[in-house]
This record gives C-alpha cells, sequence and structure tokens, in this order.
C-alpha cells in the first residue's frame, strides 16, 4: 500500500502536500528482516503501472525480495495518516478497496518456488480480509508451506471494517490458523477471529485464551502478543508476552516516549521475533528481541522497521540510554 | 478529487513526498469564475470522511459555494501526476474507479434550490462517464436547467478509458448535449462522442464539424474549441476558435514557456468564456478573455486558475510582456 | 493577523523560510466555532491587497463566515514566532502598528445585520487596545449585541505594550466590559484592567476578585479562568475554573506534553466554552468541554483549534491517552 | 527590508509558507560588492529586536561591514513577492510605513566616521522618498562625502506610491542630485524627478535628457540606464548605455531566459558599474561589466547578486553559454 | 559517489540543505539499463558505514544488482552541484580523493562470478584516474571479460583534475582501451589520452581521429561520440554520431531547453546505446535511441535516466511533443 | 566542517536530503561567545573553495571575526548526523581525514597578530588528533598566548578513532596542556589522555583526578566538567561541576526533554563558562551560567549556541519554565 502521511503534526485539512512511502503488515516484516540481513521476499499483487513500480522499488531498496510480486488489477491500495500528539489520536483512514491485491486469485502465485527453502511464511489477518481470492490465494500458501516444511506465522489482527466480502473471520481464519506455528494474537483477536472467550476470572485471561487457542489449534507451538500502555499520543509503554506450550514468558515494559511513528510496531515485534528464534537459543530472549525491535520502530520514520541487530540488541539488554554514537 | 503531484520535476518512482491539492473539471471551473468575482457553486458527492471535508475546505477557501455538496459513499477519486520537461511528457495516472461521486444517484441533489438564480448549469464529459447514476443525476439538472431557464454549457470532453459501466457515449451523451446551449466540442470529440465525421475536404475540418453538430442540437448557440500546439513539455502555443451561428471568430496564438502546470486548461478557458459572455458585448471578445485566461493558467500550480479579471484582460489586450509589478 | 513562524525549531536568525498562517485572538475563535459545527462569522478590517484576500481566504477554508469583513486601510498585522523548547521559550515578535483594523471606524460595520439571529457576540481585550477607533467601533457593537439580545463573552486579555494611543484600559475597558455576559478574566487582567485588587489574604484569590467583578458588572453571569502550569517550554499542564454567581466551579488538570503549538490555547478555550454552554446542560460540563478543547489545541498548528466536537469529547470525558484511531 | 517571496509560482493565496531573505537597494549593492571582493559597508537603522539582528546578520555573512547600522524605531519594512511565469507578472506588495529606517533622523549616523577612506557613496531614489528624516539625514551624508572626496552614486528610482510624507520628489530630489558624481536614471526618472522633458524628436530621448541633466548638474560625470525588454515574465532582454559627457555608450543586448529572479537586477547594475570603473581602464568595459553582472543577477534567488569577477568576466566578454564547470 | 546539490538555483553559500542522490559513471550506466529492463550490476567498493549502505539501497531501488559491491575503505566520495541557469554555468566541487573505491585493488572482485553471462562490461576513464590500485583491477576486469567473450565499452571521458596518483592517461589508458569494442570518445579525449591529433585540414576532424584509433586498436568495432552546443545554461542541443568503420552515423539535432539536470547526459548516451545495438538491427537506429535517451535524461533529476524505452522510442522517432498522457 | 543531518528522524538509508550547516569545536565556542555579544574571532583552515567560503560566510553570520581564516589545502571536513529518539541513539558518521585543517602548519598562521588583545585562546582535544601538522601549529599558538598573557583553556575531549597520524595523545597532549590555565576534563580523559588514574575509593574519582592534574599542570586554575546522565536519547540531564584549586563546585541537575540536538553541548558549556568568569564576580555563577547555556543548546539546531546572556540568565537564575514571551 501506498502510505500518505501528512506533514508534521498537521492535520488532513490543512496538508498541502504528504510525505509518501510503501508500506503493509508482511511487506513491513519483510523489509525489517531484510535490515537485519535476513534474506526476506515479499508475495503481492501491485497495479501495473507507475505507483505499482515505485512500490516495488522501494521493497528492493531495503533489500526485499520482489521477483515473485504480480502486476495487474486496478489500482495500489491506499492509507493516509495524520500524526497525533498531546491526547489527540494519530489518525489512519484507510483507501484500499478494489485494489490490485484484492484482486489476487489461487493459481496466480507459483507457493512452490516461493517457499522453496524459506525458514518462515509470514502472514496478517488483513490479507483474508480484503478478498475471498485473498483469502483462498492465502490458505494455498499455507497448504504448500505446511507441505514444504516451512513455518508458519500470523498475526491475527482483526479488523472490524475490513471483512467487507461476505465472509467473517470466524468462517475464514480457522483453517488458516491450523497451518500455523506461531501466531500473534490479543485476547480480542481470540474472541473476534475464533469465538474464544477467555475465562473471566482467570489471572491472565490472555494466558487462558492462548492456552485455549493451542488446544484448538495443535500445530501452533508459540503464541505471543504485546501489551500497549497508552499515556498518551506521545507516550506508550510496551511490553511483550509469550505462551510455548510450557512457560508464560514476558519482557520489561518499556517506555517509549517521544513516539516518532508507531505503524508498523507490531510487525516490527514479529520480524525482531522471527529473527530471534533464529539466532538465541531461548524463547524468552526471542521475545526480548521483539519487543526491544518493536520499541525502537517508534523511532523510525515509516511503517517499516530500519534498525540494525546491534541497535536492537542495545536495547533489548537494557541500555535504553540512547547516548550519542560517534 | 484529490490531486497528487511529485515535487518539481520528480518521476513518480523518485518521489517521497506528493503536493495535494483538490480539483476536477466542474470544480475547477467554479473555482476560476469565483477568482473573478463571479459567484459559483459546486455539486458532487465527497466522501464523508476527513479527506471529503478537506476537498469541500479548498473549494470554501477559494469563494465556492459548497452548501449543495453530499457526503457518503466510499472514497475520494484521486490521481497523481507527475510534470514532465523537455520531451518528456508530463503524465497522470487516475485512481478514481469507486469513488464517492460515482454512487451519486437522480434524486439525491434538490436540483431546483441548486440551480435557483443561477445563470449558467456547467458539466463536463468525465461526469456520465464515471457511472449510470452520474450520467443520470446529470441528465435530471439538465432538465431541471432547461425548465428554469439556466442556460446549460459543456466540456465534452472524451476520455476512452472512462466508460467502464457498460454504456457508450453515443447512448448517453446525445440527450445531454441537447440540452445545452454551449459546448467545448474538439473535432475529435464530435466523432466520438456523436459519431459526426467532419468533412475531409473541408477548409475547416473543426468548423464543418461543429456547423452539423448544430443542426442535429438546434439549442446549442456556440460551439468552441481550443487549439493547442505542442512543441514541447516545456513550450505549447493555444489559441480559440467559436462558431456562434454566424461567425467562425478565431484568437491570436499565444505562446506559453515555460509551463508551469498545464492541467486545468481547459476548465480556465470554459471559465473565462462563461465569464467573458456575460461582461463583453462581443463574442470575440469572450472568446480572447477565454483564451487568455486559459493560457493565465499554465503560470498557476494546481487545477483552478487564480487569476483576477484585470490580469486576464492585460493579456486578452495583448500585453504578454509580464513586467513586474509593484 | 498573518502569523510568520519559523520551521521546526529554528531561532529567527537562522530561518530562511517563514511557515504561514493567519489568526487573532476573534478569528482564532471563530474557526474553532466553525470546526465545532457552529455557525460563525469574523468582522474586521483586512487591507485591499493579496494578503488581505489570502487572510480572507482562509478563514473562509475553515468554514467562517467572512462576508462582513471590510477592506481598506494600510496593512495586515503581523506577529512572528519562534517555537521554543525544553527551557527556551516560544517567542513572540510583533509587527502590527498601522494596521487596516487599526483604521476602523464607528459607523463601518452594519452591527445589526452582522449580529442578526447571533447567539453570541465575541471579543477580545487585543481589540480595543489597538486604536481609538476600534475601541469605539467595539463599543458600538457591543451596544448593538445587548440591544438584539445577543450575549457577549470578552477574553479581557490585558497586554501591556498595546495601549499606544492614548488612553489606559481603565478608561476603556470598563464600558465595554459592562456589556458582557461572560468573561475570561485572570487574577492580574482583574487588576490591570479593572483596578481590582484581590485580597491577599484569601484563599482564591481569583474567586475573590471574581466576585468583586461581578458587583461591579452586574449583567456579567459567569467568569473564567484557565490555570496554566509551565513545567518546561515543550510540557505544561492546564486546568480551568469558573465563578457562576453561585458555585466555584474547577477541572482536572490536564498534562499537555509535548506541546505543538501553544499559540491560541485561549481562544480555544473560550470556543469550547461558548459550544459547550450551548450543548450541555451544567457550566461544570461546559468548563470541561473548554479546557480539553484547549488542551487538544496545543497539539494542532497554527492559531485556531481544527478538532471535532467527538474528539474534544474523548478528552474531557477522561481519555487522554490518544489511542490511534482506524 | 525583509523579502518574503512566495515558493515556487505560488500565488500569494496559495501560500503555506514565504521564504525569507533581507534586502533592500543599497543593501543590495553592498552586498554585491562585497561578493566582488570590494569592501563595503552598509548604513541603515533596523529594530532593535530578533529580525533586525537577522538582517544584520545577513548582511554580515556575505561580507557587508554593519558596525554602523543603528538600532531603534519600531519595526522592519517588509516586502512580499510572488514570482510570474509566460505572461503572469511577477507582483510586490510593500509593507514597509513606519520602519526603524523611516525614523532615522540628521545626527544619528556618524557620517565621518562611515566614509572615512571610501572610494564611493552609494544612495537609491527610495530612501528620500520614505520619509523627510530619511531625506535630510541622506542629504547630510552627500555634503560630508563631498566634503571628503567621497564619490557620490545614485540610482535616481522613481516609485510613485512612495513619496507620502508631504514632500514631492521635485522639492527633494534637486539638492541631493547635485551632490552625486553618477546617476542611473531612466527617461522617465529624468522627468518625474527633475521635470526634464525630453526632446520629442531625439534620436535617443534618453541621450538628450541625459545631456540637459548633465547641464543642470554640472557634478554628474556620467549618467548610466539599462534597457529592458520583456518577452514575457519568464523572458527578458537587457542592455546598458552611458552618457559620460563625450560618448554615447551601448552594450550588447543579452538575452535572459528563463528568469530565476529579477529583483535585484539594477542593484547589481550598479555594483557591477562601481567595480567596472574602479578596474577597467574604459568606461565601455565598466558598463560591459555592469550589464553582463546584472544579467547574472536574474539566475540567482534573492536580490543579492552572489557572483564572482570571474563569472561576470565570462559573460561580459561574450561567453554566455553557461556550459558545466567541473 | 553522494551527489549533493543545493536546491532549487540556490548558490552554494546560500545553501541550507542540499539533496541528495548517489551517482557516478558507471553506476548511472547500470540504473539507466535497469530502467529499460535489461539485467544490470555493479561492481565499486563503499565504505563499510551508513552512507556505503544507502548508496548500495539506492542502487538496488532502481534495480541494479548490488551482490558484487565490496565494502571497505575510508569514505565515500562526494560531490557538490549548483545547478546554474542563464548564462551562469551550473558547477560541480569534487571531494572524491582517498574513497573506498580509490582503495580497490586487484585479487578483491572475482571478475569470473561477476560477468558470467554478461553481454557488455562498461567503464569509463574516471576509474583507472582515481588509483593505481583502481586502474589495475580494470584492467583485471578488462581481461577477464575479453576471455569470457564479454564486450567491452568505455566512456574515455578525460578529466584532467584526476589522474594524480604518479600516472598519466596515456601511460594507462592504451591497455585499456586495447580491450575495448566499443568506446564514446570526443576529438579532445583522442588528442589527450591517446596523443593522437587528429588532422587539421579534415572536414571531421572528430572522423579522423575516430578512425584513427580504430587502426591503432582494433578491436574497437565502433566509436560514437555526442555533440552538444551550448546556447545558455538552460538550453543545449545534442547530436550523435558514430564511426563504426564503415558509415559516419549522425542524428537529429535535439533543441533541449529548459534544462533540468544535465549531469549523466553522457551515460544516458550510453546506456541508450548498449540497449539499442541489442533491440534494433542498424547501427543508426541504436544511435537514434541513444542520443533520444541523453535527451530525456535531462529532464530527470539526478545523475541516473529513469525513463522507459516507450518513452525514448517515442522521441527516436522523432515526437518531442511532450503531450500530456492521460 | 560542514554538517549534514538527516532531516527529522530519518536515518542515513532513508535520506533524500541533508541539512547543511557549519561547525566544529572551536567554531561553535566562537559562535556562541559571538552571540553573547563578546567579540571572537576563529581560526582555521578551509579549502579554497565555495564550501570554504560558504563555511566562512556562517560564521561571519554569527559575529565571529574570520579574517585569520587560511585557504588551502584538499577538502573541507564533514560530517553527518542522524538524530535519534527514544532508545535510538543518534549518530555520527566522521568524513573528515585528509581537511585542509589537517594540513595546517607551524609558520602559517600570525599568532601574535591573532591573539593580540584577547583575554583567551581556546583549544579542543579534536585538533591536536588531526594531525602532526595541526598539533605543532597548536602547541605555536599556546606558546605565543602564554608569551602574551591570554588566558588558555582547553576541552581535552579524547575521541580514540582520532589520533591516526602516528603519535598517541599522551606524547602530544601534556605540552599542550602544560599552556593552559582552564581545562574541561573528564575521568576517562584524565586516563586516556595523561595516564591519571583517578583512585578507585575516592568519594568523587573526578576530583580526585582534577587535584591529580592540577598538581602536574600547576598553571592550570580550574579543571571543570559537565555531567550528563541519558534517560533516553530524548531526554538527558546535566549538571557542572569545578575544581578551581580551593573549592569543589556542582551546580543543580537541569532536565533536558525533549532534546532538539544535542551536538554542541559541550563547546556551549565552555562558551558560557568562558562568558562567565568574565561577568560574574564569583566561580559559582560562572559555572552556573555555563550549565545554563549548555542545557538552552539542547534546544538550539545546528552546533552551535544562539542564545542571548538574558536567556541564559533566565534558566541560571532558576526558571525552566520557558514561559512564552510577547
Amino acid at each position: 500500500m501506498l502510505r500518505l502521511s501528512t506533514p508534521g503534526f498537521s492535520r488532513f485539512i490543512q496538508a498541502g502536500s504528504f510525505n509518501a512511502t510503501y508500506g503493509g503488515g508482511e511487506a513491513n516484516v519483510a523489509v525489517s528482516l531484510a535490515q537485519l540481513g535476513v534474506p526476506a521476499g515479499h508475495v503481492t499483487r501491485f497495479p501495473d503501472n507507475d505507483l505499482g513500480r515505485a512500490a516495488t522499488a522501494q521493497l528492493r531498496k531495503y533489500g526485499v525480495q520482489t521477483d515473485h510480486i504480480l502486476y495487474g488489477g486496478n489500482r495500489l491500495g491506499i492509507y493516509f495518516v495524520e500524526f497525533g500528539a498531546i491526547s489527540r489520536p494519530s489518525k489512519v483512514v484507510y483507501d484500499r478497496a478494489d485494489s490490485a491485491f484484492a484482486g489476487i486469485e489461487p493459481g496466480m502465485v507459483n507457493w512452490e518456488e516461493v517457499l522453496a527453502g524459506a525458514a518462515w511464511f509470514h502472514w496478517t489477518g488483513i490479507s483474508p480480509a480484503i478478498s475471498e481470492g485473498a483469502a483462498r490465494t492465502l490458505a494455498e500458501g499455507i497448504r504448500v508451506a505446511n507441505r514444504l516444511g516451512v513455518k508458519v506465522s500470523a498475526d491475527v489482527n482483526y479488523r472490524r471494517n475490513l471483512w467487507q466480502y461476505g465472509k467473517t473471520p470466524r468462517e475464514v481464519m480457522p483453517e488458516l490458523v491450523a497451518g500455523c506455528d506461531l501466531i500473534l494474537c490479543s485476547k480480542g483477536d481470540a474472541k473476534d477471529m475464533f469465538g474464544l472467550e477467555a475465562e473471566k476470572d482467570s489471572g491472565s485471561p490472555w494466558l487462558a485464551a492462548a492456552k485455549e487457542i493451542m488446544k484448538v489449534y495443535p500445530r501452533i507451538k508459540r503464541i505471543v502478543n504485546t501489551k500497549r500502555e497508552s499515556v498518551s499520543a506521545s507516550h506508550n509503554t510496551l511490553a511483550g508476552m509469550m505462551w510455548n506450550g510450557q512457560d508464560h514468558l514476558t519482557t520489561r515494559v518499556h517506555p517509549i516516549v517521544p513516539i516518532v511513528d508507531r505503524i508498523g510496531g507490531g510487525d516490527a515485534f514479529v520480524a525482531g521475533l522471527l529473527f530471534g528464534l533464529g539466532h538465541y537459543p531461548t524463547d524468552q530472549e526471542a521475545l526480548d528481541f521483539a519487543v526491544a525491535s518493536s520499541v525502537l520502530k517508534h523511532s523510525v520514520e515509516g511503517d517499516a522497521n530500519l534498525v540494525s541487530v546491534e541497535e536492537i540488541e542495545t536495547v533489548m539488554k537494557g541500555d535504553s540510554s540512547g547516548k550519542l554514537l560517534r
């Protein structure tokens, strides 16, 4: 998607220009991973016009493999952002109906080729919400990944105002999630997507939900979540949690102030987690890396987390001092 | 529509930001007329979101009456522009499918109220090309205008890549044009829209076509056109012509160099013409004013012609020297 | 007035450009109210040049009725701003001597027409400080408002370096304030403008002053004030208070950090209050709305508060979390 | 003065920002000379505020001696510019009434110190038009220059809309011009300022006027002028002429296209001339250098001519090819 | 290299910011070819820091294969540009001493891998001028290319102020040029690089020089050149010529006005030529395409030619009208 | 040096432009002092090109005497900055090898003339780390200063990655420091530069080190330091300390949030101290002024502290409220 954000703290009605970047859940994860030095590719469908080519060019710039991007369809999805401050929230206006991606259909992607040699296949709950073709193409990819032994991760991410094509998430998601090895899922997602109601009296309702999900979807080995407290539009705190079937892991609570750009924080968390699981011996370290990755994202303009392993590890190890590097 | 143009001469693939204005054929005419001191209102449908409100705000800024704008539907139509130079053309990428305006339907606009007391009702060939609802709503407006004695003008303006909703211009346009008192129509439009083929051997094929049109559509009293020669993307010339049933009027040929922004040149011509017909005794003067208006438009950033009567009259009277005013 | 602010945190000596908006106490209140959906008009005098027309255009953009603006006189008042941070204050350099507004005279404004059907007539203490003509024109307007039953509100707002035309506030203000139904007045204003000295030993010197004012000016039904604590140039707190003849109402203390633009905070408070008095059953709610409005203003670039009722109510009801809206 | 220009080709009504530089006739000449390596100082009066200090800082940046600038008075004069193109003229809106400079009075400047060791004292016809104090202070300076043997040059430059303080140029200018050794004066200036009407039938009315002036003001040894033809706002031609009491010198006609910024073209001519008279053996060379200097000014943003001797000499010698320098 | 250009037409002394792109002769050719849809890679050495990585990222963005870029050494070469207009030339200040590239040494590049499957290996005369290591590494590459049957092209491009490391071009270039199949070489280059003096009386001294070169370097099959006339800094004309051993081909003369950015015009010519030789049956067409490519480059900001085959072919076929594309 | 910083919080890989200012330790101190109204000159060597002249122009703009700057050598040193936020540090990439300054040699500077009448001669530990010529030229200057009775101050400032020319700081620094009257020196500097190890058990290791230094270098009368705590990249605290041979003075701890630009904080401290020692009766006041100066620097864009005595004194006296100044 093309992201158009008003400059500074301008409101939409004031803006005489928009800053332009290209992003989207899965693309953000791919860019973040590529910046961490991990080979990462992106599969989507862009319109066969100058905007589609510009979107591809940006992904390529940040090191993402773009050979499997398809071209065709009507338009590039767009979303508009204005950044909040103090108690005024940031605001997103989506304009992604009828996008090239919505027109994707099973058979268009050569999943065998795409997934050959991959460690992970990552998707978000946005994709199956866009169109039936997108949902079915995704299902197709998950099946191939499962067959090839490529692990599957998902950011479940329920958005009420998507899902307009006649199916509900509860009809579509179970099949997709059943093929996953790892999911990012909030307590709310558990309810909205799967109808799983965490026990009210539980000490940790999220943990209860996570355990329930694992029962239903035995392939899932890890369920993660982030806990964001919003002091103001400019000041949040962030922590991570994981249920890996054995332990309920949590991280320290990171202050995030002043927020530069919070879009893509969840994608930075996922990218950090996938990196961490492949590079650290313990889930705790992977989770700590994931949260540190997400914290740093809030300091980076644009959707994607343009930071290095070294930068994340500094924060992960407890040094949030941001001391000048010369 | 929201117009997003790359800064300077940047190509789409280079652009890290877009300049944003709001425009569209009829809106441009309304803004130009308002800047000339003529009361002008705009009727359209914008989405009920921050972008729709920003579009309205810009029209209001330039003095256009916006009380009859409707809110609803899916999205604001967008078009992207990059500016050419030398022999590289400027390029427009449209993204207006499924716009709020496309969802307009007969009955939504209170045409009696809109048109009460108006001198002219102006429309362009873009509108009936967008959707059947738009075409029918327009037909409704033209009928009311005819009934109320409000004169109707049209910029016929055939665009091949619109007209996607199942009807051809030849099915739709005749009824609309039959209600017009004045049209802007090129030789090509005559053929594409009405199937009227100008005689090949005619000294002025456009004149032949214009005469033919007037025969078929007797309400039309004036047919106008502009003649643009393109030396390069930065250098054009422009002249105007009119057939008013009696005389074939032409204007001098204006050099236009260097072009700042040529989008909206036709709308500036129409606005100038409508102003001129109301303020000068002769059609020749009105036509001269119209062309001078269009020439000046090429020096103004954005779609609409933000110039004064005095500025246009200076050029109309033959002073193109652009001498510094203190 | 034209407001010219240096970009980012540039000092005046560094600035190679200025951001330009148009503002001024009463205009800011009008814009804020228009953005809240309340019909609002502005009466002033602008020079009859491109800058005057640009100022009008901006007011119109934000929905303010501008038909009663007068054109003439010498120049548009200007003020320059540089934004502070940390312990460096923001700084304003005024350049408004000899403005078109200063040349306004009784008889120029058709107050009957201006005020017909209005609920409130709002003025600030800046206006009568500018020139004798401005003070007398204002007095004229207040008399008409009183006669027509239009309520009058004032932001008393004493500025020492104005009042250069030979009269003191204590000579001019009493007559004007006597026609008011509501005033925004600090303890300092009470002393400087009216010579009313709050009792030293009072628990709330402001309350004492407010009671004193009401005794002297019996038409006044509500006196309000804001209490701003300045932790730093980037971090303030704000609360509101009201004496309505019966109750001494106060609001919660809102943290404001990081400040984007604090100019116009008082005007946003007044606009919020006038809106609130017309839309909520209690003075407490109106006051809460007013303070929330002012808090949000600090997140908006420019003088005027471009926020919606819904946005203010969210803060008013205690949610300052600024959570991302999609 | 502070110069505020709209970005690109924006019209005033569109501008959300202004580019800021500091300029003014005499200051521009001083900057140009300093850039040519000639010691140059500027005498004026700025307000004792951040804007006055910023104006001084810019002069200092470009090498002008600023020790004799006075501080005090009300405000910095301002002028606003929008740049034209094609047949739309550039436009200047002045806002310099009541400036700090207008408050200058005889006795404030220590002319003996200012002029000690100087070769030339240059003034423009703008200064005595501002206020009686300015005119009398200038007269004072010219007397001292004459006494010290410092040559005096003037750009006569009549501006109708100045001269508001009750005296006419014909009352004021003769005394000032009588002290000059060199003036820049058009045929129109000759009439407006001195009432000298060039003979109608003369082959060169300017030459006739120049001869007449020299008769009346025998101290004047050289009268110069520029001849500008305006093809369009973007395309001018320029030539120079001089009457030195013996020869009527002229230069070749330089095409100037596309114009970047034509403000200050006359000041660049004067600076070039003063430099040329001191560095070349013949008046012809000095005049050629002066015109080449002015031509190059049109390629430089801002009022002052930031070019080197070498750059001017290249053009002066006939190489206008603008070939890339590496 | 990092290219830092002042914004608009600002002179260096005025610039408060620089626009940043990354370029260099061979890199520009690679980007242009990649934009034409031809697989292209770039071999160089960048410093192992954020700037080196940014340079790589830009190449990757525009589709250039960057896997063989080396990292190490001291710094990224920089060059500064200010853009001229009218008769003021554009100006380049180089700052590339001690660059990472200068530290390249034979053995660092795996030429077999780099050149495997390539059609052409292109180099410019800048590279062997930088350092002995660069010259020797290049010689190494040319030998491998010759061995692998990869054709070699060179832009001979003599720059006097390079060649600082103790060897002269006449010592170094012959060996390198001897391995070439095609060179871009001006008459001046022929003399400066090879000591070949074209016959004075020849109708076409360049043709005479070209024939001479071919005699000395029999591997060379085509020698090309561009003929640029400089009307002004804003207006050039361009034509191309080729000697292919049989015919002296020339192209039409293209006007180029107004120039947006002329840096990289030669590289765009080379890229066009290499493309053309592979896609058209005749050398004439290849040469026409090459010149059209170079003409279009002057309309594109930055060093590299971001245009499509279709855009170049339009100009190549004689349509320089730059008509708006919708 | 030319400082090139990415706009906003952009990372290097994102930046399409750089903001440009000119700075460097000693230059920053000179600018700060000039802004405080103290005559200050700068001695360095710039390349004899447009960038060198632009650097001089900026110093001159801010009031620094530039007559003793030398021109010659290869290039202007550059450093690149990206600004951090939250826990992402700001980052500096130096590119200053082979600068014009590195080529400075004894005999080039006329120190007698430079230092005549000066109160202080200030240098930083960067200079002798650049090249042997720079170190020896500095030693020369210190000797002259000592002879003329000009006091010498130094910011010892050890940077590991400088000192590449074959000498270690311990070989070079003692002679230079021996000529100083005041030094800014951290505990780490004491060890790295002089090999002085503070006693481990000391209550204040810095104080122990300072006492030790004074023993070794008896000319030194005052040793100062700043204590910076880094809460995050956006939030630091700062305090100052001094050992003057008698008292261990400290200041209050200033919060600094949000940081606008922390580069040059140490230089602002030194400038404040030198000013303070000359204007206040006590060392405590001088130290308080120095810290307040440094705190304010963090609110100013660019390297140098563009603040007034009055602004610093406000903070020094305990008012950090940053209340709006009108």
